[in-house]
């Protein structure tokens, strides 16, 4: 049986099904990563809690402990651990989906700050793959290095707060061409990362070709400078009563904002094919952390339950209810939602996020749900606490609870994989209808009669 | 069918049930505070918003258009609805515990502000009862007087931070008589209501007795006025990321305290007999108010849901996946919770609070869970703007989700109903017995022979 | 408090809600019921069992124990209970629906004997009310009278084999006029009673007029005697295995059948508007039927839980894992249905089974699921024993499971109750913008920035 | 992406994570097990339900189509499949457990016959797990190689009537040796496999030493003839209304039964290290044909869901309510119990049973209820004709409902998955203490104000 460190954090027979895909490098740098978060990421929570101060500053604040993290990180080199070699040859590291995988688990266990010290946290993420894909070389030096660097961050202003942008045909921010420029002019909101005072680019979703016989050629992607003239921030989203600062979710304002031609990305009416190569590895990192929040989340509930000084009517508070029976649904959830995502990484690998859409929507309508559930159990069995601001419980939960509804509903994900399933109905029917034949070929044979 | 403006908000079928258990008296105040809510209550929640200020100032502010809602109420008649007359003939109002469960859904649709606005609000509704019950003239005079009257506001600091208080023989504060004085020391948290300006005086749960053989006498409640030296309120508690500001849920030290011995609620080592008295009637206006803000979030579903500016891929929302089903699932939930709370505001009225444990546990572990499945549906219909600040959505979740801890965690109320139900075994056997015995003559007298 | 007897099968919160809507007949009527049941229709359950031949011979007993059942009911008054003067001035008895309700209940505690016994029985009495309201008085005669006396039995046939009949205007059985008679032609099965000895009539529903506009007014409904030529039972068909026998749920093929004309219910054309009275009262009679299942399915399981000859690992059943949850959670979700189904029965009374729609599909689709949940839950608890023939437990879950079927799958009513919901919008609206105005009002006058 | 004809049956995804670790020789067995179901074994069944006769001759009968299949699946070399060759050096076929479970999924799919078909059913399996591992020269010369021929057939007589089995230790069966001979006194029941003629040898467990300190010690394992005088099979047990006939579920009484010492296995008090063994991997081939039985269910409904026949109200049944969200959460819970159970096989194969029990519990008390659930949506969708004989959907059902009573209750496992997750509290209070010395380090470091 193998002696790797992950096995403490997921399980034996999970490491079992994937150990021999790990190239030795992933296998070492997944051993640096667990050493690296427990020694150093882990201790540096409360001095992070500590050093964002109350009030509208937290809003203007890079927190040097962090910036501290980062450096340390790059030196290690656990860094942009989530851009694969195999997709992005130019700017990637050679860990391969399935592989980093893995490790994104283990930066869900500790919340937004261990995915910031690594360079892998969203929507940064998703923003270099799209400018490591599809971006110019001018937008590349401009925007791509400093991003790949840690040197700023980024926001992706697609939803909008007056349509339904679930659907994203319905985006309305209007864009158009005026000579070599583009004008922008639209209202956006929930632009995660955009209260971040080092965040400096947007990459903008709006309506470039409102009259495209196509709804899905009507969309284009545009690079807007934070500080370009016209655009307004209006305020700070709430997700269930965090604002999540410094890092924030913005209402955006976009009047007449003014861009060089050269900002579009990929052309025309190309948005459409730019969120969807956007979307699938980063739904899996997403999946992945929220098994690592959920995790996270039993482990604390075990300690409570097994604390003596919580003893409650003379008992442990694990010899009350149901909290055997919820330990261990929770472990049971927890490594079936693991292997499926596995399964996911490993099919974009293998044949593109394209090739695993049935597995990433699997994924997105089934982990976050199945990790609110064991961090609720968790919540309930801590009680008081569990609610307020001294664990990371409720501030998961609420995480947790947004991932159902960004990067499209669970509905969406539900609705697509039920139809992929009717699908399959002709080839059934067709196998169906051979089997027929030979029934009645049997029937015959044996010359019994048919009961139906 | 009866035309009472209350079939709007419940159902015919609900209030045909209880109708003739209504006095006149309580139906024309049931359309009064309908009126009231509708006209005074929901337009003044905008206005109240407004007027909290940012910051820390938010603690010490007391919102002019509650303390006008308040006087037009008080005006109204629509005051004190929660102090049924017949437990408590000298202060009470002339409406049973049934005829205020139909009130408090009402008020629980609105939020906090229509409880406060009618001096219905937790925690002083449940401290009014206490005093009024269990306080001397001295004790009411002071401080009862004032509550009733809307004076003052009150908390009651019994959850303490550092032990599992759930089992309320656990709490530690120690309380001890020295001289005429009262000397108290300990640390409590989740105080709610003790971050108001207004809030003057809290009840204090101790251990006075800790070696009295039964540990259902070693408690007592204390009247401890909020600017009592020795008394530092640390901070305020969150609730799933809310402050609940200017109300609160206040983590408070007491050290070296102390208050005349006259401040005694009842006598030493009552506190057990005082808290069971205080929790009955309070758990089920909990529940009925969670009823309220359950049909609350169906109502505001089923506006988004029908809204023509919200369609996605060329369909109204209520056309996709699950949102007929779970709209009527949601009806089907809230009405039959409300069914289950009438029963048990009923059984109080016939046989107090003690003859009904059976039926609020019931209410206690069905009811915030039943609120919460159709709230978070809520959310989900709505996508970003319900988990934001924009609707009531996240923060009716997060109330509620409390609601499942608060009064005792669900399952300390499951384990209570499991056990009375084994406790149905004997009489069960004795009736199996018997017809034991009734079946042997059966079969013999019938000549056939028994299959087991 | 009440000291009626039935407070020791249902309970004193849920019977205080309703005893005044109770005659004095109605409750000495239950009284009596109470009594019956115990002492003589439960000891005669395996006196039945013992006297159901196996083989082919079960199709065609008639049971004595039953037939002295019936003899003794009918001498006491109990009996038609379900038939409500009210609504069948002529042929019923003096009890509301509600008020049959409640005894229906203690029906469902013991299997279809009791329903017999106090010819209480579907589907005859779905059958007598079609007959008792459209009967023509030669029909009456003929066939409502001797249902009425219990001397025959009669089989209602609607769903057919090759078509999806839960959508009623599938149904293809053909009907024609020819002189004066009717001519019929289909293919029925899940006759359910078709297959006791006594069943003497149909009453069958099928397609007279395919090519009216209204697709509600093609179909008819006929009286078929069951010995009429052309008529072949098939075989009889199975729920989960059992057969039901000697009730049995047939397949019937209708080859040329020929009845005369005067056998025609109501008209031509008017089958839906038929089948539409016949299934409210009914339906709630399964519900009632349903919650007494589960109430003795949680006795039963409360009896094993407590009994000393089955402990396991040195404790009793009710001493591991979820036990004690499960028999809270079930005796919760009985009370609540049992409330929901009183609440419906009390608006059939009201306003007739039209106006309590919405009632009736609510107890529709959420009371068999409650039930199936409470039954398997006391069957894990039994183990082994739980699966097999030597408790109810299994056969109670089998017929629970095809009441999610029959009159209407749970996802047709879920449709209909949800789309009532969302009729709800448009009252819904004009308030909400009325609510608008009252806010900007409030606004100015308070003179504040709103914030939204 | 892989060509192997099982994506079609299972996913790309999973057969990805799995192909690496199937022998070339596995991979083409399971391929021609494949042909050997689609063409043989499939056509069989409307055979196999022709040849077995009404009435009593059921339990007489060996069907000859099923003799058939057995001759050319041995033929094929589609024998035995279960017995793996790294566990069972001498008799085992080269195939691992994770190979077999892939195959055993397959096997799920067509009921009992394709088990029997390749000499792969329970209970025969583990009796030869039994026999190969523990049993002696003579008893494997005599019981083993006939087994492993599929001449004779073989129960295994554990639980008990009377007493709560699911404690082994609470086995009453007395076995005693007298001279040369064991002589057993006892009453079983559920000994699966005892009704068909060909079960000529049973595993009959009991308890040789009551007055072992050791509860584990007191149980022994015996070979008793089928014939052997002093046995009485009392009769044939249900399960959920089928008796499962001519396999059977029977009662057997042991009275005064002699057989000699030599049949004795392993030796006295060993009979929990027996079934210990023998559980191991035939949960997981419970498990395995779960998941098959739960995916022909999702492909049965799609086809139903898809069948233009059956539109109701004007549309697909796939149209309606929640169908396109069962079709996805059905197939994303099967995805997902498959890799659980993929995970434990491998496991089971690199450090046997023993250590896998973790994984093999999860399995245990997660896959049946998720296979349950498939085929009651399943039921639900197709109407009637879901709870009837014409499809294997009630039966498929009533035996996923039997997997979560035997071989151990989900209680049970629940509980032994909970209580190893409490072991994990001394590690993870060890590692949270570092933390702890790790964070008052940083927070010096920092010197930051820590805030809890």
């Amino acid at each position: 049986m193998s002696s790797h460190p992950i096995v403490e954090y997921t399980s034996p027979s999970s490491w079992a099904l994937i150990e021999d895909k790990f190239s030795p490098f992933a296998k070492e740098t997944l051993a640096k990563l667990i050493r690296f978060l427990e020694e150093e990421v882990q201790p540096a929570l409360p001095v992070a809690a500590a050093q964002l101060p109350p009030g509208p500053e937290r809003w203007k604040t890079v927190l040097p402990v962090i910036e501290d993290l980062k450096a340390k990180a790059k030196a290690l080199g656990l860094w942009n651990l989530f851009l694969s070699k195999v997709h992005y040859p130019q700017h990637g590291v050679p860990l391969t989906n399935l592989e980093y995988a893995v490790m994104a688990e283990l930066l869900g266990r500790y919340g937004h700050i261990s995915s910031e010290a690594t360079n892998c946290a969203a929507p940064d993420t998703g923003n270099m793959e799209v400018l490591a894909r599809y971006g110019s070389p001018a937008q590349q030096k401009r925007w791509l290095l400093p991003l790949l660097n840690g040197e700023i961050r980024s926001a992706f202003a697609m939803t909008e707060r007056f349509v339904a942008s679930s659907d994203a045909t319905n985006i309305q921010t209007a864009m158009r061409q005026e000579g070599n420029e583009i004008v922008i002019n639209g209202h956006k909101w929930y632009a995660s990362g955009a209260g971040d005072p080092r965040c400096s680019i947007y990459l903008v979703m709006g309506k470039s070709d409102p009259s495209n016989t196509s709804a899905y050629k009507q969309q284009s992607v545009v690079l807007v400078p934070a500080d370009t003239p016209g655009i307004t921030v209006v305020r700070q989203m709430h997700v269930m009563g965090y604002d999540d600062a410094p890092h924030g979710h913005s209402e955006i304002v976009f009047k007449d904002v003014r861009v060089p031609v050269e900002n579009l990305v990929l052309g025309w009416g190309r948005g459409f094919e730019i969120i969807q190569g956007r979307l699938g590895p980063g739904r899996i990192h997403h999946c992945m952390r929220s098994i690592g929040a959920a995790q996270q989340a039993l482990d604390t509930m075990i300690l409570r339950m097994t604390d003596p000084a919580r003893k409650t009517f003379g008992k442990f508070l694990w010899e009350h209810g149901t909290i055997i029976a919820d330990l261990a649904k929770s472990r049971a959830e927890i490594e079936s939602a693991r292997l499926l995502v596995y399964s996911a990484a490993l099919q974009i690998d293998k044949v593109q996020a394209k090739g695993a859409l049935k597995e990433i929507g699997i994924a997105k309508f089934t982990v976050p749900s199945m990790a609110l559930e064991v961090v609720d159990r968790a919540i309930q069995a801590f009680g008081a606490m569990g609610v307020s601001q001294d664990t990371e419980l409720a501030q998961s939960w609420a995480n947790l609870r947004t991932l159902r509804i960004a990067d499209g509903p669970d509905a969406v994900h539900l609705q697509q994989i039920g139809q992929r399933e009717l699908k399959r109905a002709a080839a059934l029917r067709a196998k169906k209808d051979q089997l027929t034949k030979r029934e009645e070929a049997a029937i015959k044979k044996w010359n019994v009669k048919a009961q139906l």
